[in-house]
């Protein structure tokens, strides 16, 4: 039955249907790096108009203080102005660090409340601390995925695109028709078929959920759906960080864990054999839960978004994977 | 008053005498990464026999099973090899990784009863995680300090010799003559002079500590004096670690944290003035406690050796810092 699904829909999400249309309201703001690739943003900006977005620009939104886009205030009035902006999709212009260092001054009232009245915040790699820290603090479900500069924002040579699956996927969840995604595994399940029933989806970059750990913006799920990714991390810092998560028995807590995309790391020849590979059956070795690979998520074009914080099901069966969180 | 002991010991350790005159047995294994560069393993073996040290090498010290040194169980036997071995001092070859994932099948009962016995293990790097988890579960001190390599190692090239500072470090510990050590800070003490009595010395690796907050491993120290070092790791990447440490209450918790060198990392063209001392700034603002700068000790020659575990007195006064933990 699952593979059947999958023959139809293959990468993209299912039960898609690009029947919006009232202009969605997206407002662009940067709560972490300073945009430096001004031309990528301006890309970004026009292409979502493209798409039919009606497109709203923080003030600070190119601001820069050192490597971060305007100091700590100017950020967080940044997120506090997309909380208040009444859009329906609140975007980060680019990811990088920054916010790790005001969770404890974040408006998390606000920000649930935004959520409340039918705000999508969505976003990446360090934007990962914002959607665990609102998780932890009030519930409520934020989406991972794209950033308007490394999503939308590609271009400047006739042959690079934005991703359409990216795309699709966004316009999925702008117009709340996407119910799910499915994908293939690069190797198929060891045991029997999975089939999972009310868990939470949660996760994102792996180096900004471990730097987490321990402080009371960590999220406590039981029985969820954790997935991860990263760049420019080594199989081996993979690892270490995936045990940090294993012996503070996050990852027993889970019902499954979902590996995205592990990009950006070079091996050397001192690993003489020690590959990401290794770390993932190291991993399956430890745990009585699968552990999934290749979900379409990461540092690259071609991705699904993901609602962080909702319930879900899961069926996998050989390398065929169902993940559906329904409206 | 302070000032007056360092214009006579500088960097060194002191009330340092070099007496011994019975030979210390050390013992050299390799819980963590593969040695490859095996010239050097023999210049450091060859070292510590110039120096007077009776020196037994572990049967899989230069065993290799991809990255590390044999495979867990290998690294295992090593580590229990060692705490069996009756040598005054167990060195480590190298430091690289693979502890971590040794943490829960590490006998905590035979290492604790070895170091009453009188042992001294001594590391850096990756041994961190080792000597965290002896202090977690047993209580026992361990020693920061150099490995076998990197330490006692170097040479190769006429100009190129172990660190004198480091050896007579590692001689007073050995002798167990050595009760402290001072050093000048990079920039003065914003406050008053600091007189802190009582107090845990502990830490190592940043990068390691923090892969161990919200873990069985992790210590549970207060009113600590926690040093800090690592390599390789951007000033933002270590602010993101510090805001962990911060966010989990673990540097509110101590009286004074000590950052040792904080070395091979590069800054770009992006960070526009965000550097190393804008991270010490900004940790100093948000902490009571003082944040002290330029300690000896990480991945450079001249390095002191640390009891991590042990209680200690420190005084602080414009740049001069002195640490003393007795016998």
């Amino acid at each position: 039955m699952v593979s059947s699904i999958f023959g139809l829909i293959g990468l993209k999400q299912f039960f898609a249907t690009d029947n919006s249309t009232v202009k969605k309201h997206i407002y662009i703001y940067s709560p972490s790096g300073a945009v430096r690739d001004k031309a990528a943003f301006k890309r970004g900006v026009k292409r979502l108009g493209v798409l039919g977005y009606d497109v709203e620009v923080d003030v600070d939104a190119l601001s820069s203080h050192m490597r971060f886009a305007g100091d700590d205030e100017t950020r967080l009035a940044a997120i506090h102005r997309a909380c208040a902006s009444g859009a329906d999709i609140a975007l980060i212009s680019r990811g990088g660090y920054g916010i790790t260092r005001m969770l404890a001054d974040i408006q998390y009232k606000s920000v649930a409340k935004a959520i409340e009245r039918g705000m999508h915040f969505v976003g990446i790699s360090d934007f990962t601390a914002f959607q665990l820290a609102v998780l932890a603090k009030t519930g409520a479900v934020t989406w991972a995925g794209p950033a308007l500069c490394e999503g939308f924002g590609v271009g400047g040579a006739p042959d690079l695109q934005p991703d359409d699956i990216m795309e699709d996927c966004f316009h999925d969840m702008a117009s709340g028709q996407g119910e799910g995604t499915g994908w293939r595994q690069s190797q198929p399940l060891a045991g029997a078929p999975v089939n999972i029933h009310h868990a939470t989806i949660w996760g994102g970059n792996l180096s900004v959920l471990v730097s987490m750990v321990g402080t009371p913006f960590f999220p406590s799920i039981k029985g969820g759906i954790l997935f991860l990714e990263d760049v420019g991390e080594h199989p081996y810092q993979i690892e270490r960080m995936l045990t940090q998560l294993l012996h503070a028995g996050v990852l027993a807590d889970q019902k499954a864990i979902a590996l995205g995309q592990f990009t950006g790391f070079k091996l050397s020849t001192h690993d003489k054999g020690y590959k990401f590979n290794t770390v993932v059956a190291w991993l399956q070795s430890q745990l009585k839960i699968p552990v999934l690979t290749n979900l379409p998520y990461g540092h690259v074009q071609t991705k699904v978004l993901l609602p962080v914080g909702k319930s879900a099901e899961l069926a996998a069966e050989g390398k065929d994977v169902m993940l559906v969180w329904g409206h």
